[in-house]
């Protein structure tokens, strides 16, 4: 933390400041010049979390320099995470694809969902049995009977599954039936919910909340981790700005971003991030290019019918074209060597 | 809902779009220009909800044009509603104030703070005895023991009590102790804490979230009162912009948008909103004078001990000087009849 | 300036940076931690500006901390600036309202126009003669016909007149008719403009940027000043959110902020801050509540008919409305002492 | 354009709706519902720019359904434009890079990276010699000497030149000098600059601003269009969020959305885009997976000393690595036909 001082502040306010500091167990050295002073705060980060530095006599305001998560950071860890899934590598340097409805609408449809998503080579089956939905009044998921389609899809197809949970409750039975949980982006501060979806013993996939800074989001993995599960798949899905366009503003320098700060792994879903099925395939192509771990998209045997999302899910056709597209395009940044993420 | 067809859509996609429409149990009306088709979609607004029209052959897009809250607008009760807080009312032409410190820390400080508030003249205490935080290395709270550390204030000093609740078991010891329940930014769409919340039996504050719109927060309130709890008040605490020399961006004219749009109290909190306290007395006058129905602030004996929030708490020095102005302003208004909001 | 080292820097990385900062003529003073090491520098501002520091070997990031505006600041000049045009004072504690319709359309719009504004009691007439417009195919203004116009009802009503300059050619004329030379939120950054608009010797009003930052537009304020122009007005007028209710997001503690950081005056713009002239009158009881220094708004014969912007535009009957509002309410906060603003 | 009339809307005020717009010459279609009326608009969309619609008594809203750019429009000119620059063609299928200092320095620095450029193979040569900078006392370029320098670099390589002009009396030396002018975000909706280069005869190229909507930088080119200039390049460099650790949020999607709405060709600037050297290779893949036409990037033979930019600038060797990266993934996306771009 660095300490800008108001030009006005006197010598007094300096030295409260200091021992403020140094009464939290920190060290302050203080940098004085013609126009300003400035003190630098040194030591352990998480001491410096609750210091109300800002609120002292002569002080203009603080700038945080260090970050406040740790299990996160690439500096304590600065090798790759690797999640296995039953054999099913994220973060390897393969990159997976998840896909399936926005929600699991009936067992026909999650079935018939299923195979296509199999057909084009994915190797994770998503699909929402619990909803978080604007209205009260919009469907809110099959719940229960939703996670049991689910399991019965992946004894069908053989597909890992992923899919939704939203509350305390419903974690022990999301547990039960699947392979990954996933955190939506409403939820990615309910704090609740992080401290206990980490102990669930799965790997979580958390996703970016809408107004999230990438700051906010590794602290809020750091929660998952902190809680006992280091597996922990974060997901870009757009993030709100002004632009009316497209749904969401999708932030592909995310994926730079996290590699350079963080060793968990990072996917893209850009069904939510552009809520535009003609905007999935060039999106996806990019996510792949810049690096991507994976993609999560939206797959519905008739996106008109969809109960949610339908404008922005694929049919079985655009699905088999991008997912050729997108096998394509990884093989050959293999076998060419070329890597997009630049860390040194 | 109105759907704009692109310029190539066939007939066959305009029958499709309307036999769909019709099926959902709406009428579609049909307009066709000689650059444009656009239908347009009447009926019960609560049944669009889950159609996915975008995704049909030849649309281009659609816009949604009514609501889906229905008891949170003021179409449905067009007179403003009035909370009794045990004899305190909100919302009835008299601004409320609720202070006191961001998170209860001690008993002491809780009590200093306390008197501070009551000397003000506020009719709420408020202080955060579970909070939710950005790291899981801050400060979370003292819980149940700050709970019981309201209600001794309670005791104390008379003055009603309103402290947030994060988590669904939460929910039955903050409503034990609590006179309202606040539900904090980071939760406005946590659909299964609103859910419960509503059943508790007692009045609801909800905070905007950092990156609600408007409509979102109005829905968000409607899953409260669809769930049998009519009390909710909204409390505008800044939105996440590009400015960074706030902490978040107040959206002021969020308090005549819900008198419009709603027949339910705002309030407004320029502590969040700022994040300086230098700038809460600026704001709270202009929340009194844009017509909110109270304010809620951060007030500390001791801000720059706090352990959370110090910068944009008030001491008491400065807590007394605004609410001196407010009281004087709120009384000028109501004496002269100076009514800002205009719903002709 | 403050340098973030990256966690593996070396020696000769840290030696470097100290000697490129020492090359600019600053100094630089090194803070070693047991986890980060930080290089604080220290001297003049201005020459901070040009140097790429992040592009070192073993940078992690910078952080500015000193404003790169110096005549615009407070610290340079303490007191407050106030303006006199032809006796009119803004800035020296007495509101002043600038109102008017969007764009001059016709002679006798703008004069009965004009009547009404003056009935009002406001002190400047606004109006458009240059219009810049989003689309080409909009109506773009009556140019020097219009700027003809304004002069004869200023003419007619003793009005000031305030009108906008969009081009450099378009210096002369304005600052042969208007009184004000008034710099649209659009070319807050056309630096071109700024230089000449501030040798024209007439005050300038500059509108803030739609995605500006309160430091971006103090910094526009100084290409004025330092072209020459000591006497610039600041005019917030809403920055571009997510929120789509509004027309834009009306930042009403940029008052504040603008106070804090700068001795110029700065008024608030209701009418494009909201885009709904319903929402005009909180806003404007909420500016002069906060210690804006003015107002400026929108006010049409008959908005309906107005060729831009008549959804913002008040009708006579509730611009007298609300005139009567804010100079009850800022003659009670003068004859109370009521300042909001927090200097110390 | 679509009306939404207040639910208390009586008979006399949809008459006069109807009137106004009838009297613009366009044709009004009302929808009756039990719950709300609506007014279809049809005609001429330019006709509809003007229309204070929501200024009558009785309107909610009103939403415009059509674009109102028309020579932008993909509608208008269903196939992509090519332009060929003396030999060079954007848009045709090959992308281009654009690749140079972000402001010409001296005529060493600029040979210097010229003969870097040259040798990663980009087609144009890009340089500041006017630059439009936040404050005052930053470096503003060389003018028109920076402009000489720029002509002898392509003299000396063979690369085409791309520089920005920043006023109406720079675009004739600009246009003397310079093979594509640049328009630059801050000047976006400068719409002086914008008619006047339309008129000198050579290609544009046109940053989006940074808050500028994709509706409103169509419409921007259009300007140019309409001024007589139909060789246009869009290019994205990353708007602004509320996110701070990159410099702005290149919006990937818009390479995406531009293609859909317009047949303009666009190239993507992931340096300006992310402010960060390390994360232009990831975002000049995606770019070129998603689609783009080209890219425009900074390179600077010694980025540490660079006058502006440095910490976005790459190295020669990372341009090196970075060109090898692009040119062999755009083959590929031509020899396996990888379309990422849906129009149908």
């Amino acid at each position: 933390m660095v300490i800008i001082m108001r030009p006005e502040a006197t010598l007094e306010n300096i030295a409260e400041v200091k021992k403020v500091i140094e009464s939290a167990g920190l060290e302050a050295k203080i940098m004085e010049g013609a126009q300003q002073k400035i003190v630098g705060v040194i030591g352990d980060k998480t001491k410096l979390v609750s210091v109300a530095i800002d609120a002292l006599p002569g002080v203009e305001s603080s700038v945080a320099i260090s970050k406040s998560y740790k299990l996160a950071s690439r500096e304590f860890h600065p090798q790759n995470t690797v999640i296995d899934v039953g054999g099913v590598k994220i973060g390897g340097g393969v990159p997976v694809v998840m896909a399936g409805p926005c929600a699991v609408e009936s067992r026909e449809q999650l079935f018939e969902a299923a195979d296509i998503v199999k057909a084009g080579g994915a190797q994770f089956l998503r699909g929402g049995a619990y909803k978080p939905r604007t209205s009260p009044y919009s469907f809110q998921g099959l719940e229960i009977e939703g996670l049991k389609y689910l399991a019965e899809a992946r004894e069908r197809t053989g597909l890992k599954i992923i899919t939704e949970v939203t509350t305390v409750e419903g974690i022990a039975p999301v547990a039960e039936y699947s392979d990954i949980l996933q955190i939506g982006a409403r939820n990615m501060q309910n704090f609740g919910l992080l401290k206990e979806v980490g102990k669930c013993g799965k790997p979580v996939m958390l996703k970016r909340g809408l107004a999230a800074t990438i700051d906010e989001w590794l602290n809020a993995a750091e929660y998952i981790m902190n809680a006992g599960m280091p597996d922990v798949i974060l997901c870009e899905r757009g993030i709100r700005t002004y632009e009316t366009y497209t749904r969401n503003t999708l932030d592909m320098s995310a994926v730079a971003a996290v590699k350079h700060l963080s060793h968990l792994p990072i996917i893209v879903d850009p069904s939510h991030g552009t809520g535009k099925w003609r905007m999935i395939k060039p999106m996806a192509f990019a996510a792949i290019a810049a690096g991507a771990d994976g993609l999560m998209m939206e797959v519905h045997p008739n996106p008109a019918k969809a109960l949610s999302d339908g404008s922005q899910s694929l049919t079985k056709e655009h699905y088999l074209d991008l997912m050729n597209g997108v096998k394509k395009l990884a093989e050959f940044m293999r076998a060419e060597n070329l890597n997009p993420i630049v860390l040194d």
